[in-house]
């Protein structure tokens, strides 16, 4: 191996590393801490005005348009699932995204797994597929 | 102009309107009637085990995966917006997607408007964006 050929390839695997890492970088929109929540709301109005079901699959979240579809992955254990945000919160410092507790349930968070050691949180990567438009539920007066 | 340039001209034009065609195929993934459906449904669960709201933004489709996300575009009047696939239908021959009532009144749809001579249905384009999981909603027995 010639001198030329040794540094030819210490650019080359510098080129691979740095593109990994922009990958890396364009991998989620945002990470932190997702919890999830049930009970106590089940019933309510949701941020955006639609009955809050805990069965069903949503999520809220701080800052991004109501109906914004959202891909939410477990950075524990790789599992990932899609959710529609039609609430705000969580408002804890650190965390990112609420769950309901049919999105808990079905990446392992609720409790019932001992995956998370029922701390019922965990970090997670979020990456926003589709930007809602912001609808709020318009119901007769 | 030689019969050269004429010739590059033709075939730059036949160019350009295949690409027109092929981005017009490419722009809808289906297209047919689309309806809406309310009252007679508020509170009953969904197809996919939801909690029907007639207010709230969803549709229904007789085969996409429960919680795919598509834009829908009404082909006479431009207006589209982006729901989620959480029930089975419309049974009508030519078809293809059932509105909610807070979608169909989005879109102008609802037979407030003049706008579809309270028919109730219009001619739509259909483009998933997100194809869904096929979740079912569990809940306790």
């Amino acid at each position: 191996m010639t001198l030329q050929n040794l540094w030819l390839g210490v650019i080359g695997a510098a080129i691979l590393v740095a593109g990994a890492i922009v990958l890396q970088l364009n991998r989620f929109d945002e990470t932190g801490v997702a919890s999830w929540y049930g009970p106590g709301f089940n019933g309510n109005l949701t941020a955006n005005g639609e009955v809050y079901d805990m069965y069903e699959v949503s999520a809220a979240h701080k800052s991004l348009p109501f109906g914004s579809i959202v891909r939410i992955t477990d950075l524990e254990t790789g599992k990932s699932l899609v959710v529609r945000i039609n609430d705000r919160g969580p408002f804890v410092d650190g965390r990112i995204i609420d769950l309901s507790y049919g999105a808990a349930r079905l990446i392992g968070l609720s409790g019932e797994t001992p995956r998370h050691n029922g701390r019922g949180i965990t970090k997670v990567g979020i990456k926003v597929l589709v930007k809602g438009d912001g609808y709020y539920v318009k119901r007769p007066e």
